[in-house]
């Protein structure tokens, strides 16, 4: 029998007030952190409390209404002046971060289409929208789940890569709803956590979500996997993306193309994780897909400690891009698409 | 032009005593630290301020001297006696370690060899002894480095993976010898050092005497290496390895086989150094050789700052064996080794 899942909320919103777990203080301390004011939203996304590009859309929709939630009194075309400018200053929280700008885009059309209303019934209107938000994506992650857990069977050893789970969405993850679904409905089987230098958000974040949710987890160095695999512990891999080109080609957080070359190497499948919406048909390859370079700090020190020569030289990529013809099948909410991937991924775009 | 060597030697023995970088402040600072008694370089061995497999043979035979330099004037059976004695107790400082007890058995050799001499005569000839050992490795990397050197072609990226260098030996290192060399000979190339995980040998150590020496280096994490290869920037590997099977394969520091594997996906030439000792011929495959599994804290913790959850399960396997399929070469002090390695690896041992 499996555990039960004990996993706390990434993300709650409950009697008008929004909850999150602060990610920075992760494996350490699980603190619940009760959402004051709309500067303290903005701090919590800008200082990666919460993080993941679905939970932070979801997060910047319920921080929205700390914006407003004070002026409801207020004549209709002051409160949507106050509306738009709040949602300006929370999307400036993480400029890069798709989703984020796109939720709060959503919030703001919504409330445009509520004519003949007074301030407080458009916030009645709003905090419906933020709630759907949160439940759409829910249910997202069910359908990835309920896809994707029929490749896990009994006994197998299933090998992730960086954080792509319930941590970084409103519940299941994408990467591990797959991993929730089967061990929910009773499938044991083990899962290795790459820890995933240089933030190690596989030690701190992955490993720290399935050992709660009582799945048999181990934690593993980026470097091990290839030794794990040629043990014969490895029968698949699961990895989230942060953006998936129209020919198949997935960006995601660095180290992932050499899990999938070490895949193909002993014959292992690999598969990607994600809603059909990362998947983007205006970028026509991975080599169109500009990789963010980041801070050496992160790669020379830790914590406070230097651990590499000052006036080191470092590459900091924060991703790679896995090359189709490595990805055996990519998990959405409409099914699992294989190659060739231009003509799946544009069908599924359709639907 | 190439930059001037300014490498700190690892270990070095003036007027009567041992001088080591104590490497266990690397790269923060160089201190470089005189040994007093056989008590501090026991510690030296134990606490890693020295390590590598050739470093620790030298340290323990400079080592015993202190254990007898003090009682010069004893009769010769009480000098055997002692002698024997401290062998035993530097031996226990790492167990495990080969060479460390190899270069002992030959100090006490050397002495038994010693008939009709007093103590101080003995004395003279063991320092005479661990000169020569000290001096043998020297040559043993000089030619290594000889070897290996044509291999790297002006404007190449070497990639390297843990600490086989200079810190790990007397001088040029294994893998790094060729390095050196080339670097002394003017040639101009970039090398980028994994930083190894989970203690860090690539980002403490390599990159710090490759920086030193005036070798352009840049350090990376162990991820990177397919997305840095994918990029073009790689034209070869050089790795050191702790033991070569008799038919090629090669136990060296964990995620080894991982970038053999990456090479191999990339058409990258992948080379092992090791002088011609580290074959061992009763070790028929890697599948023989027994992987080291450690603490689990080293993957769990960094310095004093936990980094996963409590109670987390853990794989720390120390090394991997990757197979001869992926070793394009093993670079000698007798020359390069190739395919089919079973021959040229007994032929080799023959000379």
């Amino acid at each position: 029998m499996s555990s039960k899942n004990v996993l706390p909320k990434t993300m709650e919103y409950k009697n008008g007030d929004l909850y999150l777990i602060d990610q920075t203080r992760l494996p350490n301390e699980t603190i619940i952190e009760k959402q004051v004011t709309i500067e303290q939203v903005w701090d919590s996304i800008k200082v990666l409390k919460v993080r993941g590009a679905p939970a932070i859309g979801i997060a910047g929709a319920y921080g929205l209404l700390y914006g407003v939630r004070d002026i409801l009194d207020a004549p209709v075309d002051k409160f949507m002046q106050v509306l738009k400018e709040k949602a300006a200053y929370l999307d400036s929280s993480r400029p890069t971060a798709v989703n984020l700008s796109w939720g709060l885009k959503r919030m703001v059309a919504k409330a445009e289409t509520c004519t003949d209303m007074t301030s407080e019934e458009i916030y009645k209107v709003l905090e419906q929208e933020a709630i759907a938000i949160h439940e759409e994506d829910k249910i997202l992650c069910k359908k990835m789940g309920e896809n994707g857990a029929p490749l896990i069977k009994e006994g197998m050893g299933v090998l992730t890569h960086c954080n792509a789970g319930s941590l970084a969405t409103s519940e299941l993850g994408t990467a591990t709803a797959p991993m929730y679904t089967a061990h929910n409905a009773g499938v044991k089987f083990r899962v290795y956590s790459d820890e995933t230098r240089p933030l190690l958000q596989g030690a701190r974040l992955t490993s720290w979500e399935l050992q709660k949710s009582g799945i048999d987890v181990t934690l593993i160095c980026d470097n091990m996997a290839a030794h794990i695999m040629s043990q014969g512990l490895i029968d698949m891999v699961i990895v989230g993306t942060d953006r998936v080109a129209a020919n198949g080609d997935v960006a995601n957080k660095i180290g992932t193309m050499g899990v999938a070359i070490l895949a193909k190497h002993f014959g292992i499948p690999f598969y990607v994780a994600c809603p059909s919406s990362t998947v983007d048909l205006n970028t026509p390859t991975g080599a169109d897909i500009v990789i963010e370079e980041r801070e050496p700090n992160e790669v020379c020190n830790f914590g406070a400690r230097r651990t590499a020569p000052e006036g080191m030289k470092v590459r900091n990529p924060a991703f790679d891009v896995t090359p189709n013809e490595l990805v055996t099948g990519i998990i959405t909410e409409l099914g699992i698409l294989q190659a060739p991937y231009i003509e799946s991924l544009a069908s599924a775009y359709k639907k």
